[in-house]
């Protein structure tokens, strides 16, 4: 299944490098709110010029007057590939053969790219009409999942669900042994848990894959794909893995990849929903939602890197510090009544408000009020 | 009462050209999300950095030099105040006197940095121990609200809330005649029209503000107010609001700049509420809060500018194309799984899953799943 609601992330390896250079730098205590404000500015504005978080390109002018395909991310080609002119039989003896289970948008992307990285794939579909353009284009077909896994050294598992995922692969597990069985299909951090369990059992090597990406990205610079599971696995699947998008190894637990990328879009769906609110709160003026696009994403990007002062208040646990509880329950009281005297409703602010109440009500009106990060671990 | 909670936006002016440039492109109908995403991409990126977020500055290493005062923003200074060197007394004649009302925090700021650019202030507080300081610095005190009226040609209100103002302005009503009053106190858009109402019965001209800046950013460029009301108050006040922080004038109705202020502050919490949900989900398996803020800061500054796109389907009102409702129902589902999974609480994506459920209910599963803006305008 093709995952179209994660943009993929532009220039993570350089979010990378900002990150480790933040790591670097002496903890100190931090001051109340309202004083890091004024005096993080400047020097976090410096470390996004640094480290911009676009990936380099030539000037404006000069890309603006290309033709339109010329502007699309160039295809990224990892150092161990040479340059492929007429890819699809010039494999090596010592390249593993690609099997890819599922052909929707995303499986039929990722056979694509391997195929064009030089890679022997075989491919199967539940229907096998899916399978005649790829092997119009070199690919092998395989009537059965069995076949192909029989057909292939590592099997890459793109299906619509965690169900169908378990459907196909339990009948043939004595198929799977000895193989690198990668499972890209979208589940919850505890169904690939699961399945990791059931490839244990059955002694397979599983590893799990979370796609931040649109099947158009794969193998551009843009992509990036979390995995997690069996390390043997990820590191003799890697070669193959690269050329689909940046590969990052998450930990052991199989569910953590999963987790990771879930936690990324349910950040991501949180922001959507307060430019939403925001949009019908402007528009009862008659604003356009451009105007307030453009608003609300400048504003979003100049207090977006307050999440680390955040953060380091969160991983101190020493919430004694930083804009109150009161302060900021006054503040969303007044954001809801304003969002209902406009005739908007301000549903997406009550779990806030809630938990504010909480924190008041049980004598925490003092606290940071980032200290409703702790509220949300079901107790 | 000082805002807290708002760190002021950087380079908004530089972000109203971007939004020019973005008029100025032929409008076409836009493409399901999927393509839009990968079209989009580098096209994006290169307005960016043609118009980074972030003021220019020296170059990091230059600048990382530096004592740590030097690298604060310096003071903004419109272009009609000269240079000030001994501030205090070198008022013109033809420079208004400006009253301040109430010396919290930003109250104080406001006074510090009129003296500071040449005006004459005369300055009053319920607690008058308060204008000491701003006294020995060459304001004048006023002992009365009255008093402070009779002494300004401009008065500048800086209270608690709306109560106080209405508390300390209905008194003296007659004193006010003739003079421009600018509420900065923060209230809600209704609140604004109320006092406008008021101040129209009593033949006063005011003027409504709204303050996205702390009390030290007043006078940097960092700091921004957005203004609402009488269009002659503004334009009269305005070389002394200007020395406060950039200046925007929002329309006639008093509302608007509590609305914007109010609808931006709730982007910006809600932007925040599902940073908190990915701290406390990547916390359960030992991910510190510092490293999710890098994941999510990275991934919500590279989901942001879709902001643009999604604006262009609202305002289009055509909801047909785009990541569907059904397919949003069946994501935002597997997040609430994958929260609860982890022992986390999913009860800020709970308000989004019901207006998908309604959506779908309703036969509108393939419409676009944007178009929960809709639902949020109260029936």
């Amino acid at each position: 299944m093709a995952r179209r609601h994660a943009p993929a992330r532009q220039g993570h390896r350089r979010d990378r490098r900002r990150r480790h250079l933040r790591h670097r730098r002496p903890e100190r205590r931090l001051r109340p709110l309202r004083h890091r404000l004024a005096h993080h500015r400047q020097p976090r504005a410096g470390r996004q010029r640094s480290a911009p978080r676009t990936a380099p390109q030539a000037p404006r002018r000069a890309r603006g007057r290309r033709p339109r395909r010329q502007r699309l991310a160039p295809h990224h080609r990892p150092p161990h590939h040479p340059p492929i002119t007429n890819a699809t039989k010039e494999t090596t003896m010592s390249e593993p053969t690609i099997g890819i289970l599922g052909l929707g948008a995303m499986g039929s992307a990722i056979a694509t790219r391997l195929r064009e990285s030089g890679y022997a794939t075989t491919v199967w579909n539940r229907t096998a009409a899916k399978t005649e353009p790829h092997v119009k284009a070199g690919s092998t077909a395989a009537a059965t999942v069995a076949e192909a896994a029989a057909q292939s050294d590592i099997l890459l598992v793109v299906l619509l669900d965690h169900a169908s995922v378990r459907e196909h692969l339990e009948p043939v597990a004595a198929d799977l042994k000895g193989k690198v069985v990668v499972n890209l299909t979208t589940t919850t951090p505890n169904e690939a848990r699961s399945t990791a369990a059931w490839a244990a059992e059955q002694g397979l090597t599983y590893l799990d894959g979370a796609m931040m990406a649109v099947p158009e990205m794969i193998g551009t610079p843009a992509s990036r794909l979390l995995y997690s599971g069996d390390r043997d696995a990820y590191d003799i699947a890697l070669p193959a893995l690269e050329t689909l998008g940046a590969a990052d190894y998450e930990g052991q637990d199989a569910g953590l990849a999963s987790l990771k990328d879930m936690a990324l879009l349910t950040s991501m769906y949180q922001m959507f929903d307060g430019f939403m609110q925001a949009v019908a709160m402007m528009r009862t003026v008659g604003v356009s939602a451009a105007e307030t696009a453009a608003e609300v994403s400048g504003w979003l990007g100049a207090v977006l890197p307050h999440t680390e002062q955040f953060a380091a208040v969160i991983d101190s646990g020493d919430y004694s510090g930083g804009q109150s509880v009161d302060f900021t329950r006054a503040a969303v009281g007044s954001l809801i009544t304003a969002a209902r005297e406009q005739g908007v409703g301000a549903d997406f602010l009550e779990p806030l408000m809630r938990h504010l109440d909480e924190l008041s009500a049980t004598g925490r009106g003092g606290a940071d009020w980032i200290s409703v990060n702790e509220q949300l671990a079901i107790k």
